[in-house]
Order: C-alpha cells, then structure tokens, then sequence
C-alpha cells in the first residue's frame, strides 16, 4: 500500500474497522509550512456526512500528526498521520466472508489473504483508505501551490449527464476555485443539479450511480517525464487505478482521439507571448511521456457503488451454494462527488514528486 | 527506461538511431527454456515492412542474446538481448530539432535533455523501442502459456471502425489462436477488411488514423493483486502507458461503467462447474485490484499516428519564428495493427511478475 | 527512513520528541500470530532504563498496533506500531543547535535540514528510532522461528575486552537462548563482568566506550541470495549499517581473511549426516553473496558513544566562533549492551524478506 | 544484478563465458561528455593480464557502447556497453559443477540455479562482472571530478603487510594521483615491495592471500546523506559488498573504533579558513549517515583468492561422496591489486547517486 516516487514515497496503513487509518510521508522537503486550516478544508471535501449524497456514517476525518512536523513546519523526518476510526458497524458486516457481496474486494480478498482477512468494512480496500491519500496529497497540493503548480478536478459526468469541460487550452487556478466555492463539484451548475436528481432517483431505487472526473495541471514546466515506463502517464495512472473503483483513465482526447485522423488531433505549435504553446490540446499536455507546458488533462471513470439495495446473487464460500445477499448499511449511491478531491490529491502526489 | 516488478525487472535501452537497441530482463526463472521460433514469430508481428499497412523501413528485429541463455535455457542471470539497429536515414530528421513535429516527443525532448539531445528517428522516444519490450513480452507470454495463463488481443477499433469484441465470460487461448492466424488481427475479417480501406484512404490522403487494442488473459487464479498503489490496474496500466501512443486505458466496461447503474453493472456471482464464477464480466476480471479468477479484459487507445504527409504548423525554436512543417520520411499511417503485439507483451510481463 | 526489500517494506517514522515513533510493517503473511507477550519481553531488552548501564531516561516502549493485526493476528493489510514518546527534556537540547555536539549528527544533520530541523534529542538520528525497528524485528524473529530459522547476537567486545565467540560451525538455538537469560548478554559472564566494570569506570570518568556485536543465524537452507548488488551481505550490511553507532559490518572472518592463506581461509566441504557442509566456516556462512546453509555469522562494530561529560570542542555555527561545549542530560556511557537485540531484529527482517 | 540508487539505476548483465558481459546505466545527465581514453585507462587498471601478479587470462576489456552516448556524449537515454568474452577454456570448469570449489560460489548457486546455472567460469559470480561494474564506475569517477569531488584508493594491505594510510584530515586528490601512477597500488612504495614479495611467495606455494583496500574521496559537501536505512554508509557497504571477495567493510576508526574511548574517538569541530571542519576525523567523514564535509574514508577486506593449486577437500553432489579436488587453470594468488579500481568505481556510483 506504498506509493514509490522518485523522491516521495507514500505509506498508506490501516483497514475500515482497525483502530486507525494513516499514512507517512517521506521526501516533503524541510521547512514547507503545512496550511492545517486548509488541508481540513481540503480532506472536509472527501469526507462523508457532509450532504444528502454520501453514505451517512459519520467521521471527523481530523488527522493527528505524530512526527515529521513541528507546529506545521516539516522538519525534513518522514510526516505521520493518524485518522481514528470511531463509529464503526463492524456487525454489518459479518455474513460477506461467507456470501461476498457482487463487485466488491469480498471474493478476491478471501483468495488472497484466506481466514484471518479482515473483512469488516472492506478492510484495507475500503473507500475508508482514501482519507489519508488526501491527507498526503492534500499536502502536495499546497506544496504545488507554492511553486505556481495549480491542480483542480470537477465531476465530468454521473449517469450519463454530462458537465461543461475544462478549457484545454485556457484553463486556470480560478476554475479550480469556481468549482471549490460549490456544494456539488461542476463547472455547470444546471448539469449539476441533473445529476444530483439522478442520483436521488437511484437511491430511491435502491440502485447507484457512476460517473467520470475530470482532473488538469497548469503551471507544469514542458518536459517532465521521460520516455517509456518514465513517462508521466504511467505514474499518474499508477496512482488514480489505486483510487478504488476507477476502471479507467484517460489523457487529453483519450479514447475519442482513437477514432480521430492525425490531421485533426495532432496539436500545431504557436507562439503565444513569446512561448511555445500549442493552439489545440489533445495531447493533454503531454507528449512522449512528458509534459508539453500545456494544461495536463485527464479524466478517470468510476464504476457505480456496488453497495445496492436491491437483491443480488451470491455464492456461499463456505456452503458453495447459490444464495441471494441483501445489503444493508450505508452506502454511497454514488461516490464520485467525493472522489474528486481523491484524484486531486493522487495526481497532486505524483507531480510535485516529479517537481522536487 | 526500467520496469520495475516485484520479481521481474527489465531495463530498455537504445535510441532509434544508435547502434542498437536492447534489454535486460532480470529475474526469469532458471531453467526456463525459450522457444527461440516461437519467440521469433512474436517478434515478427511488431515488425515493420511486413504488410503494405507499415512504414516501409526494413528490420530483421532478430535479437541477439548476449546474456542469461545457454542454448535457449535460462541460467537464471539476467537475460539481455540487441537488436542492431540498421537502415537508418538520420538526416531525415535533421530540421526536426529545430522545428518539433506536432504532437511528437520533440519539443518536450528537447526543453528536458537540451542540446546533447539524440532526437534522430525520435531518439528513446521512438516506436522502435517496442522492439526490445517484445522480446522480453515474448519470453513471459511463454512462461505464462507453461503455467496455464493464455493471453491475447486484438484490434477493437480503427478509425472507429469496430471489431466484435472478446466475450467476456467465455474468451479462450482459442479466440487468441484465431487472432494470430489472420495477417490483420481482427476477430471479425469484415470488420477488418473495413479498417484496411480506411487505413489506405487516411494514407492516400497523407493522413492518419489511429485505434483501440483489447486484450484479454484466462487462466489466472482469483487473488492475484491487492489493495492500493498493489493493484494489478496500476502495474498494468503503467506498463500500459509505457507504449508510445497510448492515450487511455480501461478495464472490463471501463468509461462505459461510469454511465450504469449499479443493479446493471454488478456481476452476480454463481457457481459454474463447482467453481465460483461471475454471470458477467463488467469488472473485466478485476476487482479490488485484484483478479477474480474470470477473464482479464482491458483496452487500450493509440492516438492516430502524429507523422503526417500534410503541412503543419510549427515554430522554429531555434529562431522563435513559427514555421509551416512538412514531414517527408517513412511512417505508419496506423500503428494500431503493430500495437497488438506490444500490448501482449507488456501485459504478460505484468502478469508473469505477480505469478512469480 | 525505509527498508525496502523483496517481499517485505518497512517504513519508521518519528523524531526523540515528536509525539511518537513507530513503523508501519508491509508484506508480514495473512495469518502469521504474533506473540505479543515475547515480543514485549525482545522490546524490553533494548528499552533504557532496565539497568544501571544505561540512560536514566524511562521509556514504557510500549507499541500500540493501530493497523494490519486483528487480536494480534496479521489480517494481511499493513502493520503500524506506534510508540508514545515521554519523558522528554527538549529544553536539554537547546544549544547544540547552535553548537553542535562532536560525534553526533548534529552538524550534518543542520546543514542538510536547515532551521527546520527538529535537532531536540536526536531528532530522526536518535536510537530511539531503534525502538520501531524492534518492533518490527521482534516479528521477523517470531516468524523465522516459526520457520525452524534462528537467530541471536552477543557482545563480542566492549572496550577492547572479548567475549567468546560463538562455534561458527557448531552454534545453535541454545547458545541464543542462554545469552538472553543473562542481563548481560554475553557467552562467558567472566568476560561480561570486566566489560561492566570498564563500562563504569568510563562512567565515572564522564567518558564512554564502544564495542563490537557478533550475531549468527542458524537453520537457513543454503543457495538465499545471489549475484553482485543481490548479495546478502549487501542487504545485511545496508540493514546493520542503518543503525545510529554502527561503523564496521563484516561476515566470517571478515577483516581478519584479509590477513590468511586460501589454503587456511577455505572451508572445505565434508559429508555430515548425508549433509553438505564445510569443515570449518571462516566465509560466516555465505558465498558469492548467497547462503551457505551453515551459520551465517557477522560482526557489527559500535563507537563510543559520543555525549560525554568532560569538556569539548566545538563550534558555534551562528557566531562561527569556537566554544568549549558540555553535554549534560542522561546518556548511556556505552550502547553496546542494548545495541545486542537492535543487531538481532534488523538481521532478522532482511533474513525473512529473503526467506518469504 | 542491479543497484537502484535513487537516480541513478545501474543493471549489470552476464557470465564469465557467456558471448559478453556489460552495463546499462540509465540516469547520466544529457549532455555529459565521457572521456573515452581515460575511462580506458580507468579500465586497464582492473584488466588481468597486465602484469604478473595476475591471471594470465588476456582480455582487451574494451566496452562497445550501443546506446545513449552520441560520440561520447551523453544524450540522456541509458547507456549500454558490452565487453564481448573471448579466451574462455570452458572446459577447465566442467568438474566443478559436480564437485564445488571450496569457498567459491559454486556449491550454493548450483542449490540455487539448479541444473541450468551457468557454472563456466564461475558465471555471474566470476571477477569478469567487475569489468562492467567498472566501467559505469569509471564514468561516475569522472562525473565526480567535473564537481570537484575526487576519488581514491590504494592496498592498504596484503596478507598482513600495510601500507601508509592517506591522512584522515588532509588525503588530497595529489594523493590519488601518485597511487595511480604507480604499477602497484600502494602509498608507499617498500611496502607494496613487500606486498609483491609476499603474493610471489604464495604463488610459488600454490597458495593465495587476501587484503585490505582503502578508499577516500574529498570535496563533499556536508549533509549528503540521512537517517536509518537512508545513510550513505548503507548504500557504500551494499555496494562494496556487492563485489566478490569483500568480507567486511568499515569506515573510518571502523572495528579499532570499538576499542576506543569516547574521548578519544569524537572528533572536535574547529575552524579552519573560516570553516568548519574536525580536527580529526575518526568518523571518517560520515556522522548520522551524513557526510560532515571531511574526507570519506571507508575500508573494505578482500578474502583469498579461493582458487589455490593445492589439493583440497570437497564433496561430489551427485555421488554425494567425498573428493579430493585439484584446481588447475589460471587465477590470481590474489585479487587485491585489480581490486582497487573496482572499490573506487562501485564507491563512486553511490557518491554519484547522492550528488545528483
């Protein structure tokens, strides 16, 4: 459970019901002052109890630093962090070593780690992980900031409904902060309000919803990265397939550019204020594995919860036989909302390892 | 230039111009014996000049073993092997340096390495490089077959044209058979005959077109992966992204995921044969990052070819003058078909690693 | 501040006065049942306190497992451990951020972290980042016994005055067990009793003395390790090398073959009950970086202990003025004795990352 | 076979009697300018051959370098070097993979390779890996000196007889340079008489002798380096280490610092033309895992050769009885000599690594 960077390296520890999740953080330079007030704010966006759209469960999210600061300054030994884990229902949870629960971790985890797994809330593949994820990218985020590296992702779609698109070419730190200023993370907030309605829709129905993020870099210097299994493309997708539930990441046109002529997608240089600047963007600023000094665009999808309501099929591991599960608890109908401070802080993670 | 696995680590080397390109693979089992035919006829499918669909540079792409192998055995040192690179018209290039091609690595290349910069043929950045990633992919595809783990793909997409895709419960060494039997590797030769016309009329219009390879694995047991920055995803998708042109990457329903519904993209599970089996494979036998014993499915999305015969704009970086490029020289106009093969290999190195 | 071997990760985090120390343990096998009261009793060898040979400073060094053990059983999911650090005299330290301590890390240490540095105690270089490492080596030893693999240190030297050595073809299980049942673990009490007087005379003279530790491994099959940067000793020494004090590592005969014949220093081989196995053991156990299958033996040599109490030279980094500098607070006047299961615990975590 | 520094990754490929041995060395700055005839210069001081103190074995050790140089100038991509073997008497081995020279890696890489391990020559295990080793070495040293950090070591002794030390405070790179210029490695001159005296008579005896090296390098700046498993004597020894023959490594006082006093060991910070340095150096330039800004010293024991003429003791695997072996072939009576270069190549990679 360990990002391995260049220069940062990542340990993420802890299961949904243990006393604690956390992380350390090795490689943040001395000196860099950490804003609590707005990291809180930051890990306050992933956290769950915060609207109608999120799993009910309740949890402060507020880490406790047990080494690597001092009154918030690093001081260069790797940061701990602790998030306690308190209103857990770990009872909930007991029939799914038995009858796994469709699409989750359940069955697969089994195989892997046999009885003494711990199960309970997912155990270390619960969304529960993702806490301090963006307690340490919520860090690489300000330290990006710093250096004139802004980072910012908005919900591109849930359900189908689709959001406005960031600018390939133009977009900036202040869409970032547009879509931080709103409950629900959109650059439209009609499509917004669709979505919202749709989700409801799938709660009610005891169903849920997917959905795509959108996620871009501006400020990055043109030619980080490197060619093969250097390039940047292979470490920030790296990090956004540990995020559970994302199936999919794409960079500029992605798949769409697929089914382009060259003539149409390649992106012709201009000079624009004395710079070398392209006049389209689908590279997603980056070409050959290394950043084009263009907006880094890309996009990562998510499944739908796969927490329903609604009667599934299971088998019993332990009777092998067929068994219908009903699922009960709470749930996220649809977790991309909170997700996109999540890809946020994974992205945040890999370029200000590659900056440093 | 390295691919770092758990157990595998392989390590690229060469230019597209330099004397030769090459790689060491460290860590193949003692014993193993390559079939050097086998191995020949895999490497023969990435080759260029092969079809009328493929630049015309010509490349025997025999690698030599220098290392690692006594007659075709592995002694368990590492393994590396060259291939000589010849036929190379480097002052194609020469004007390239000063004015990058659109959407190539040129212009990044030359702000990361600066003037010492071996942009000849693209340099390190160079689809050539593939060539090395084969034979080491070639050697863990045989290693995977002798355990029971078959791996295969196709092209699902060219120009957006769509090929049948792999069924996602049933997909068989078979179907990969079928695959390599055919000069274009398409499981529907309609489909492909359709995608050949608009290879040729992107070409007869010096243009290009680009696509979307899908590849499957069966045989791999339920539990290989883990939670995190551990899932097969990251290690498959870095690995992915790892090939020139790759512009996105997704796993069993992928971005289409996003748009479902949670009752509609969860797969039951069921008992098959006495084995615990999913009905369906929306997770592209993944979950958790972990594999659930059915089929791997992933895809992945080449850009169309950026080396097109028709004027381009540019600037000179050099002079800071834009300037109109036109780009003479010997190029894909898809490189989708030769990508089929490199898609294998790079997962089967994947996938060797974590069964190791 | 990581170990990071095959199998097995180990990150320890935390500085003498920050909050606390700890380490967070990835990779130890779903299932593994860690005895919590031995594990205790290893801990308590290398706590201070315990006797009147070392610091006055008292420590519970009591871990407290947040993650990765449910009932003290491992659940497959990363470990972490943390120890709350008390008993803190920060106010000790102020100066010798000005005035460096010679010997110490201090200056290296300012010079490398700047102003931000925590310099109270140590900071990261303190020995009680050795705590975390027992943690974690303490279940690395329960787990190569589990194995029928062990291992066990003694004070080979302090002082210049010897220990026996342990029979490097004939040690055992039983010779580790009779050094722990002593409070000072040496082989001939004789020999420990002048090594605790020459310990109190350098004591009563506000002086220190260094020291030597000799660990061996028993059970281990032959042929763990391999070539170059593979090797053993690479591993073992990085490993020993990370202890604070450590300044010589050597296997078998170590500094003294240099002086031999090949015709002494070879170990011829024999049969001993149907077994291959060599005469005598002058290579400790290890050839070409791999096991032998006979006792892998090794040295680790301490230096004094740099805080003493006589008057110093110094420099004042702020005025770069020199200055007469005395250390007060509590120190032990030798770190050999506590040094002997810190030996054991970083020994065994590389033994059991190569036997997993 | 591969050193994974933090920048700079090193793989090491082949056997004694495969077709070649050589390098990749991925993380050499673009633009970097290699001098190819002082590397070979460099080179021809570990080559065997060269005079009669080693075996008789002629091999032109001239590297062919296939990738990442332009005319001898780094353009950022790996760099890969071959050194084809010639002048193999594979046969001279055949008797050892059935009955394993003592004190050479042949008994535990036939239990770990099994049937297919390349034993001719001693295969990956042989000396002929340290030709690679030493020519990404020689590049390092050359990378150091262009940021005036120089490099050196001499015998320090063989088969008990010493030579000078360099000067702990005040070895200069003039020291290095007289070394170089001298056929036998050593300070002074008598003694490396005496040396020679001594391994002639060895020879005569059919018998062999070890030694000790002892490395230095100035022009470090203070604080390269960190805590635990971050120190630079970590990653020093791991690389020593990596050599064959080496039993143990120190730096500074070393094992003679165990002895030692506190007060007579620490070393007291002065100034000196403004800076701050040590009036002695015990420490040997390393305090905390850093580098204090004095010189580095560090030694490393080399075993006997353990390829000696007279009979010896050993048992057959395949018969599983005892034998009488008799190794014929050539050999070094001792290796110490060519050893030297080597210690400084592997020293200076870890010392390139941290600087970069």
């Amino acid at each position: 459970m360990e990002f391995q960077g260049n220069k940062l390296h990542l340990t993420v520890f802890g299961q949904s019901h243990a006393p604690a999740v956390g992380m350390v953080l090795d490689g943040l330079p001395s000196g860099f002052a950490v804003d609590m007030e707005k990291l809180q704010s930051f890990l306050a966006r992933r956290a769950p109890g915060q609207s109608r759209f999120t799993t009910a469960r309740k949890e402060a999210d507020i880490p406790e630093f047990v080494s690597g600061l001092t009154e918030g300054v690093a001081c260069g030994a790797p940061v701990c962090a602790l998030i306690r884990n308190g209103d857990k229902r770990s009872a909930d949870y007991a029939r799914f070593f038995s009858v796994p629960r469709p699409s989750h971790a359940d069955y697969p985890a089994r195989v892997r780690y046999g009885d003494a797994y711990d199960f309970r809330g997912g155990g270390p593949f619960s969304g529960r992980l993702t806490a301090p994820l963006c307690v340490a990218g919520g860090i690489a985020l300000q330290w990006l900031e710093a250096r004139g590296v802004f980072l910012g992702a908005h919900i591109a779609s849930i359900a189908g409904i689709r959001d406005a698109a960031f600018d390939p070419v133009d977009v900036s730190a202040a869409d970032f902060e547009a879509v931080r200023s709103r409950d629900f993370p959109v650059l439209d907030p009609a499509a917004g309000q669709r979505m919202q309605e749709a989700i409801d829709l799938a709660r009610q129905e005891q169903d849920s919803v997917g959905g795509v993020v959108e996620c871009a870099a501006v400020g990055l210097p043109a030619g980080v990265g490197g060619p093969l299994f250097e390039g940047l493309e292979s470490a920030l997708s790296a990090a956004l397939f540990a995020i559970p539930a994302v199936k999919g990441v794409a960079f500029g046109s992605g798949f769409e550019a697929a089914a382009l002529r060259g003539s149409r997608h390649n992106d012709p240089y201009i000079l624009k204020g004395g710079q070398v600047r392209t006049a389209t963007n689908h590279a997603g600023g980056l070409l050959g594995g290394m950043t084009t000094g263009m907006p880094l665009l890309l996009t990562a999808a998510f499944k739908p919860t796969p927490s329903i309501g609604q009667a599934q099929k299971s088998v019993n591991l332990d009777t092998l036989e067929e068994e219908e599960l009903v699922i009960t608890g709470r749930h996220d109908p649809c977790v991309v909302p909170r997700a996109v401070p999540v890809v946020e802080a994974v992205a945040a993670l890999v370029l200000m390892d590659r900056l440093l």
